[in-house]
């Protein structure tokens, strides 16, 4: 059993997951921290607010800023940054696509590209045709991903998933959980995770 | 002119406002940047989002977090921490009298203790008695600066500042605006407010 894990909870429609994503990997490998993805929806928990969109929406100064804050985020990492229209696009085909695809080698890299093609390309993933493109640029066929995407069994475990976030306390994404439990909350929060998993307190 | 100033906007109610002011000095003084200490109420910026109190009582998964995420914040700085009851604490007095300290030697010390008397000891700062034991013991007389903060010129300023905030598109506490005009958001973003202050575009 290796303890060094981390849980990265991520809704694809979420902004700041993006910076999480595109940073995770690297700084997680340094840490010597194992990660875990786990893309949920974040809608649902939206709900229980009393939300029915993204508080970037409901909030006018709040979302403003939050469009500043993240191009100045991706300027300092470099990463091309492009607001997608509309926003929130919905994330529900991506995630489940997502869930079938980190059970295969191909699944992180396909989480790298939903993130790149909504907010680097400012391009909607809310659809097959999207998806579509973005499997066949990995090499996976769609086809058979895009079926077995919208099964009973799938739709069910994104469900799950989605529940779990909720008991474990997750409220916004992206958010980080320790093997003993210690939740983090946003892209900001990344690195102080990181040692948190690789201290003894797991 | 010297541009390398950085505004300081915070509620005395606000709980990341305090590693913020305990944080903010030391680090101006590395980046060779001037402080502006600007005391200001959230209530009507709530308000305006439709909140009757605190969004950490509202939400009760994002505030159980918040007072997780602020204890290992303190933690980490060997900052005492302990939790105001009832929160949050009715800023107005404390608020009132920084305005006026601020113009005096004493003001950035008052605003400092008023923040380790209510998150470091868990006191109340909402009552006259409290106000007169913090400026006793920065050896201001009490009783002057006690009248002076209810005289209805300061009342105003204290609109006017909060007024201030909401036009310059401030949503939330600590918030960090720059000569320029550029906002930052939160205590995660002091380092980052204070780097842009003292790069050449303010």
């Amino acid at each position: 059993m290796n303890s060094l894990v981390l849980d990265f909870w991520f809704d694809f429609a979420s902004t700041y997951s993006y910076p999480a994503a595109m940073r995770i990997g690297a700084l997680a490998d340094t840490a010597g921290v194992v990660v875990n993805f786990r893309p949920f929806l974040l809608g649902p928990a939206f709900k229980a607010q009393g939300w029915t969109t993204s508080p970037f929406n409901l909030y006018p100064a709040k979302g403003g800023y939050m469009w500043r804050d993240l191009e100045r985020i991706c300027a300092d990492l470099a990463l091309p940054f492009r607001r997608p229209d509309p926003f929130p696009q919905n994330s529900l085909i991506a995630a489940r696509i997502a869930l079938l695809g980190l059970r295969e080698p191909w699944g992180e890299e396909f989480c790298l590209e939903v993130f790149r093609t909504e907010f680097g390309e400012g391009q909607g993933i809310d659809d097959a045709e999207a998806m579509r493109g973005i499997l066949t640029r990995l090499g996976v066929v769609p086809e058979p991903v895009l079926q077995a995407a919208q099964s009973d069994d799938n739709k069910a475990r994104l469900r799950d998933q989605t529940e779990e976030a909720a008991r474990r306390g997750i409220f916004g994404a992206p958010s980080f959980i320790t093997a003993g439990g210690e939740l983090f909350w946003g892209n900001d929060r990344l690195e102080r995770a990181l040692r948190w998993a690789n201290s003894s307190g797991a």
